[in-house]
């Protein structure tokens, strides 16, 4: 197995990663609880977190910061070492850059998938700088396609798939799986952006084009599973271990993530075998650092492997004040060669329901007061400058002791909160 | 009552730390997690935490950086807004700078007491920047005798004090109150320092000129408590209402803290004696943020309040972790405006150990393996670049259910780590 070495706890010991929005934001924060420093990559307009302009604008001026008008920096100002992730700026395809910013780092960890396996291949040689997960096990997930021919041969599950070229192609996986189906691009997409479900053979055509199948872009095709529920599992894992999350349900509206539930409500022994297959998963890639697997649940119980996700993802994003180890906490510690700690629920029950933007414009969250009193109702917000109506904005996790009602009460706090 | 308005939630409302040590560090994780932004100003020299140079040392060098050679700052490397608490250096007696820093912010508060209460009011006046505390709540604790004043007059039992002038106040102290008392410089002083004891009249004049006291420095005598514990209470408050933390047990090393215990394993009826002290204290002072006070009990169940701090305190560190709300967050709702959240304990028990410096030289932590691993164990490292023997490093939180397994567990994991 991949062995991935002990970073020194000090201050000047670099976690870099690739890739600047909430993701990195949340890890960023355990880099600084435990005395590291985090360093960001922004890839220019690939990252929701980043803000145009620095915020502030020169002395007497406080009220005049809303203007976005770039500060003076003067000398007085300096960046605070021990809270300041350095952002380089560049391409998550400028080769340079990249290799610019690991060279900073001690190790390099991913937040986001926009990135090109052969680069980062290149950019961990030309910087020695050690890459968790590695380069060899992102190719692996790369795309869709490869993704399930991975675990497809690990005897994982997954939705019955095939790679389609041509209109023809997708008429013969009509025939074979029956309609609706799905066909994604296999590279890229995020959110449900990159799929398009195909509801008879004279979908077939729009489909095909609208997702760049006639320029030569890579696609696959997916019979269509009607399941009963949508599950997802955190692992982290390392050389000193691996440690398993809890199963978790997650509710979607709309393509986009909405709510989590953990435990998962669901039998036991499902709940057990979806984090069986999870690890045996994350071993199928050698996979170091925290990865996040989703599955759909059958009306029959059967679990199908859907989507991987190679760095923290929202489904766990409950574990922060709900496991005694947050998913961001053993990330950092699996890419740094540290001891994972235990995953375990703190509570029996938690909720997260994300804060999705209500509108477009600049971005203040109108929170309901009842929401601040509340027991264990934890609020986080990304700090992004602008929302946009289905913005991932922030989510809130509520602990609890009973399903329903701890649902019930995220649900209306979030309900109530407008951004 | 002061009443302060609640800032907007969004990444541009600035909340400014007079102070840029590991209070600021905790309390600007929360303005992070709440989509805000943090603003440090550290007064140069007087904090723990501002590291010399920028560490890094540009490209290709990242094992170079443990010269501490000062980065070359390239236009590819900015701070990242959503993590960079912006740091203004000046000493904090330079009322220009803090006036400038001021201006940056939408709200100030303080990290630490070396502060000149006449220059906060100045500050506030000239930035028109609200400043929470205020600076007429921080001038009547602002001496440690003007302290005892305000709440001997409010009620408040405090140990017998004197402020004296000369050699012979001192000795009529020790005729009226015995020996040995303890001789404090009134203002200044930290974890100890500034502290003398007088042990028999002999010793009085050594302590008098050590402390300045022949040079006019302002000194109190304070009768010596035979005290069975001590005891600590946070308290949040502004226009929203007041939450009382628990009562918790401190216990010291060579006048630094080393260990707290919450809550306090004391009869219940003098716990919530302490806590309505504590609540009594900062109604005294009008107070807005985040207060801890400290008490002595003696062995007859009497309490006196030793201490107060206009801001978050190493005795409630274990508030991260240990209760619903921690004593930063409340911090920054307090003076941000925001109602408060519960200050109630998540687990029967929470031990915090001090991690302290056991040498001289680059802080670099060694800890234990079993650490990592352990239930309910977290750690936080401050980020120091230099340890020494004796400074605050860090800490270590461990929640647990019952008092002696707890508490054995954090003394031996944080006995085992070096930094």
């Amino acid at each position: 197995m991949n062995k991935n070495s002990m970073l020194p706890l000090s201050a000047e010991t670099t976690i870099g990663f690739l890739g600047a929005g909430q993701l990195a934001r949340m890890s960023a924060a355990v880099v600084m609880r435990l005395g590291m420093r985090a360093a960001v990559f922004s890839g220019s307009g690939n990252t929701g977190s980043v803000n145009s302009g620095t915020g502030g604008s020169g002395p007497g001026s406080n009220r005049g910061r809303h203007s976005g008008a770039v500060p003076d920096i003067t000398a007085a100002l300096q960046p605070l070492e021990w809270m300041t992730p350095l952002r380089y700026a560049g391409g998550f395809g400028d080769e340079e850059a990249l290799v610019r910013f690991a060279r900073e780092c001690d190790v390099v960890t991913l937040e986001n998938e926009f990135l090109d396996g052969d680069l980062l291949l290149r950019v961990r040689e030309k910087s020695e700088t050690p890459m968790w997960p590695s380069p060899s096990s992102f190719l692996q997930l790369e795309s869709k396609w490869l993704e399930k021919e991975t675990f497809r041969k690990a005897g994982i599950p997954v939705t019955p798939y095939k790679k389609v070229a041509s209109v023809g192609d997708l008429t013969d996986f009509g025939v074979a799986h029956g309609y609706p189906f799905v066909l994604k691009s296999s590279k890229g997409g995020y959110d449900g952006y990159g799929n398009r479900t195909v509801y008879n053979a004279g979908g077939i055509n729009d489909a095909f084009v609208s997702l760049g199948g006639d320029a030569g872009h890579e696609l696959i095709a997916e019979a269509f599973i009607p399941f009963h529920k949508e599950l997802a599992v955190q692992v982290a894992r390392n050389h000193t271990g691996t440690v398993v999350y809890p199963c978790c349900e997650t509710i979607q509206q709309g393509h986009i993530c909405k709510t989590v539930i953990a435990p998962a409500p669901i039998d036991k022994m499902i709940a057990g075998e979806a984090r069986q297959l999870a690890l045996q998963a994350v071993e199928a890639v050698d996979g170091i650092g925290l990865f996040a697997f989703e599955f759909f649940l059958t009306d029959d119980g059967r679990l199908y492997l859907n989507e991987s996700a190679p760095r923290p993802h929202n489904s766990g994003h409950y574990t922060i004040e709900g496991c005694i180890t947050s998913q961001f906490e053993n990330h950092v510690r699996a890419v740094a060669g540290l001891p994972l700690g235990p995953a375990n629920m703190r509570f029996p029950v938690a909720v997260m329901e994300n804060i999705l933007g209500v509108r477009n414009g600049p971005a203040v969250a109108d929170v309901p007061e009842e929401l601040w009193y509340a027991d264990e109702t934890h609020l986080h917000i990304y700090g992004k400058q602008s929302s946009r109506i289905g913005r991932k904005m922030g989510h809130l996790t509520v602990l609890g002791d009973e399903l329903v009602e701890t649902a019930g009460k995220a649900a209306e706090l979030a309900s109530k909160i407008v951004l």
